[in-house]
Formats: C-alpha cells, structure tokens, sequence
C-alpha cells in the first residue's frame, strides 16, 4: 500500500473536506492515508463519515498534532519556526521519514513550499521549485508552471521548468512528446524581456521539444502542452483567470436575473455553466505540483472541495506509483549543461 | 473645430471600418477626422458610406500617402524606416505640425507608438511611454498599465504611470480621487519581485492615491482605479484575458448545442452573452491611450470594429479638448522627487 500524508488541516474547510476527501481516494485507489493534525477534530470528521460508509481503517492513520498555520498567515517562514507542530511541518517531516511516500496540503501555500523544501530538500540539478497549474485549454488540459514558488527566476530556471513540466505531461498525461512553450508577448525569439529572450535560446539548444514564444492569448488555446514563466508572470496569469472567470459567471447571473424570459433561459443556461465549470474547474484537476523539491508534494487551492482533495490524494499517488522523483531526476541531469 | 488624425489604413478591416468609424464620430462629437492613408481607397470608402448617410466634407479631410506597415510586422523600427510615408507615420507626423490634435491609430501598435514616440517625444519627466488598457471591472471601468509599451521597467516607471493613470481617470471617467494599485503577487509591501517591492515605497510616498498591492485575481473586482505594472506582465495579464474569454464563449457555444432544449435554451443565453460582452468587450471602450508620449494617441485594437473607432476618435477628442498633455505634464512635474 502506498500511504499518502494529507495534511488534515490545510484549506478553508478543513478538516471537514479535507478528510472527506481523503476518505475518498482510499475507496478509489490502492492507497492509504496519513492524516496529519488534530486527532480529535480528525476522529470526529471520521465518525461522521463512517456513519453512511464504513471507514476502512488499516487504510487511515492519524498523526496528531496541535499546531495550525493559517490560510491568511503573512509570513510563512517566521510561522513554521513559531509552530515546528504544525500539521503541514509534521506531515512534511513524515514522508521525509518514510511513513508516507508523498505530501498533499491544501493549507497556506507558501508555508507548503517551505515545508516540504525544507523536509526533501531540491532535486540535484534544480535550483528552484516551481508550481504546476494544471489549467483547460480548447483541447487537452497544459501545464503552466511556475505559478508562485520562484518569483526571481534566471533563464537556466526555466529550462529545468520545462524539464520537469515535459516529465509531467508524460507521466500524468500520457503525452509522448509535449510541446514545450515559453510564455512571452511576441513570437519572436526577440520579443519578451531579459529573462524571456534568454530563455529562449537555452530551450531551443535543450532536449525538450521546444515550440517557441507563447503569446498570453494562446495559452488557452492547445496549441502547448507545457508552458514556461517566471513565478510572478504564472501567479499573475493564474489569478487574472481566476479574477475574470468569477466576474463572467457575476455579470453572466445578472443578465439571466429579472425577467421571466430570462429565467426560463437561465435554467438552460445554468446546466451549460456547470458543464462549463466542470472543464475550467480546478477541482478536477486536484491540485497544483510541487516540481523540484525531492518528494512528492501536491499543493491543493485553499477553497479545495472534498472532491479536489481526493483528486489531489489519487496525483499524488500517481505521482509516487510512477517513481515521479527518481524518472524527473534522471532527466534532468541529462538535459543540464555539461 | 478639433482635428484628429486617423489612419485609415491601420487594422485587419481598414479602411472600411476605420473611415465608417471615423465619420460616424464626426456625427456626434465636435470634431473633424484628417483621414490619412491611400487616398483612393479612402475616397471609395466615403462615397459608400455617402450613400446611405450625406458625409459632411466639411468634417473630413485626406491626407494621401501611398505606404501600409502591416499588422504582421515583424519588426516595426525596419518597418518605419523602410516606408516613410506609410500612413502612421504621416499621421503622427501631421499631429507634430499641428495639422490635427491628436491620434487614433489601429494598426500594428508596436509601429504606432514608435511613430507616436519618434514625432512628439516624451513629455518632461516621463522616461518611458504606457500603454492603458480599460478593462471591465463588477463596477466601473479600470486602467491597467502599461500592457506593451515598455517591457522592462524600473521603480520610478511605475510611479509615472500611476500619475498619468490617474489623471486619465480624473479626466475620462470624472473620479476624483482615483485609487491606484501596484499589480503583485500578495497584499504585502514586501511580496512581488523587486520591482513591485520598490515601486510599493515609491508610490506609498508619492501624492496618488496608492492603496497596495492588488492581486491579479482582484484586478476586475473593482477595487482600484488604476493598476501599474512592466509592460511585460500586463501584457500577459490583458492577453490571458482576451483568450480566456475567447475560450469560455467557445465552451459555452458547445455546451449549448446538440440538444434540442440546448438550443431553445442557447436563445436566452445568447443575448445574455451579448449584453455581457457589451460589457467586457474593449470596442465600447475604443482603445487604449499611449500615455507619456507628448501628444494625444490612442491605440486602437487590430481587430477594431467602427464603433470602436468610433469611440476610439471619441477617447481623442476627449483628451485634446480637455487639454490632457498639458495638465498630466504639470502633474508629472509636481510628483517628481525633487
């Protein structure tokens, strides 16, 4: 059985998704789950669940811990150091160990990066972790990374990126040979910036099938499999999407609000919405990996439904079944610089 | 009468829209369109439109010039060298002779501001031009910039275009006290890169009125005026946009097809589509301002319709009559650090 750390209290509603979530994967997948936090809030999520479905205990345990670093914390580093108990250290701290062979947490973000940095350490070969969003396209879903953990990245960074995002789209997506974009406002190798146009040149002399320039407009377009940025341009890109797909669905109910004809439309329109969300949703992706640091991390949304915590438990499974680390590792040596 | 250079040949559909767009401006604002471009093809354009619509001549002049730059160009400085007398360049040009007060271009916008920077220059104290796109936000429209025009910028850049962003929403959008935010990656002054984290100190001691930080996912909900950030991100910023919504409305065409309650649905759906897009769609706003040059010039879309010329003709008109480049000047002047 491969057992998957889930940090028990990460997210908005945990611990209640959280270990719904997790519950679930192990019903899905031949795996178990090591719930990290407050044992009695945990236990209590526990019993209420077995009351409509027998929990299957030899595939939960429970590592109690009383510390909790909040969503809204403002400086990560100084809470890991005040609470060395808190739930996303501890359960970081045990897959380190051995008792699990991944992280998932869908708690503060950048408390996750610190803690699982600081337990595995990096990858030999990758100076920086980089955050994989999983995000829809008109096609197939591409991954655009870093969206947040490298803010300050150098051109060398973004190769690694790529690298590691091919492995991804090929362990996870089944995809023979991802296409690798860089994300730039201009095709040409000249347009971008610094940092942009020196990547280029690396990524086009590296082994990974190398596309060009992506301009922003395309990236929901297909036409990459893997897309590379900086983590400022990713963590801005993500969020104006999320920003924008909140104010259509805002504007989209007031046009369908008020008069009979357009709530009669609006039943049809609102199915078509949901169907809609379904593909843009990040919930059916899970979660967001943590690329570079040396364990298998999965950084869930804080708003994760249970339904993202199971889906982020079964990546991380995937991740861990396909000795992720080991493969991306082995790539990366070979594509560095001699 | 205020004159307002137009060129007529910039756009994937010019002339035809942008000289049915021009006209339809000399209908309703006090103002006369220079028409600069080829003088034939232009002249074809008004004697259709003549026949639905008696074109007051009086309202229209032609400048002639043979030379086009694509909106394909790969490199608009070669361009404009190569082709003196392409019709952004004569356009501009005949803004700096006083011929017309300002400029509307909707041509390959790379080109435009070269020409805009190369005839009128920078105005005291701004070292580098912003492009301002308005953007739809769960209130009233907001000012992003600079999303092109200068890829790599330092602090004291962001400052500038925080004063001139918020004069343009003091004089287009009559808010008086116009909240400017710094696009990064979390509320904190110490989150971003080191750009955001100096500009944040900058602009915290300046005399806008800067509220913080404001994240990619806040940018449409409204709670700032004026957002600055490197022409880098918010062109990447602007364009995810533009593609995402490009790829909702895609999605939601297939969700809404097949069935037969899909389509009778699809009815309602569709006008609640299009009184959205009224509401996100850049032609209701008709360009976007190259701010910093010393003279009026507004940027159209290359796909712009003629009503967004229209409106577009209608943004210079607005920022000539109100004497725009004078006033931001002083107020450049007076945020200077001494």
């Amino acid at each position: 059985l491969i057992w998957i750390a889930v940090d028990a209290m990460g997210g908005d509603d945990a611990p209640r998704n959280v270990v719904d979530g997790a519950l679930a994967a192990t019903r899905h997948f031949d795996l178990g789950v090591l719930l990290v936090g407050q044992g009695r809030a945990i236990e209590a999520e526990l019993a209420k669940l077995d009351v409509f479905d027998a929990v299957d205990r030899s595939r939960v345990r429970i590592l109690d811990t009383p510390d909790v670093i909040g969503m809204n914390e403002e400086s990560p580093a100084a809470a890991l150091r005040r609470k060395p108990a808190s739930s996303i250290k501890v359960a970081a701290d045990a897959v380190a160990r051995g008792d699990a062979s991944a992280l998932v947490s869908a708690g503060h973000t950048g408390a996750t990066v610190m803690a699982a940095h600081s337990a595995f350490g990096m990858l030999p070969g990758v100076d920086r972790p980089a955050l994989a969003a999983v995000i829809p396209t008109r096609t197939r879903p591409a991954l655009l990374l870093d969206v947040g953990a490298s803010v300050e990245c150098r051109p060398p960074h973004l190769l690694q990126f790529a690298v590691m995002g091919s492995m991804f789209a090929r362990v996870v997506y089944d995809i023979a040979r991802p296409r690798v974009g860089l994300l730039s406002i201009g095709h040409e190798a000249t347009k971008g910036n610094e940092l942009t146009r020196e990547a280029h040149q690396l990524l086009k002399a590296s082994p990974v099938h190398f596309i060009g320039n992506v301009e922003a407009r395309d990236v929901y377009s297909g036409g990459a499999d893997v897309i590379v940025c900086d983590g400022f341009t990713g963590n801005v890109a993500l969020k104006m999407s999320e920003g924008l797909v909140e104010l259509v669905e805002g504007l989209l109910s007031e046009e369908l609000s008020g008069t009979i004809a357009n709530m009669v439309g609006s039943l049809f329109t609102r199915r078509a919405l949901r169907h809609f969300r379904m593909r843009v949703d990040y919930s059916e992706y899970g979660g967001a990996p943590l690329l570079g640091v040396a364990g298998v991390t999965i950084v869930g949304h804080g708003r994760s439904s249970a339904k993202a915590v199971r889906n982020a438990v079964a990546m991380a499974y995937r991740f861990a079944d396909t000795r992720f680390i080991a493969r991306v590792g082995q790539e990366i040596a070979a594509a560095s610089p001699a």
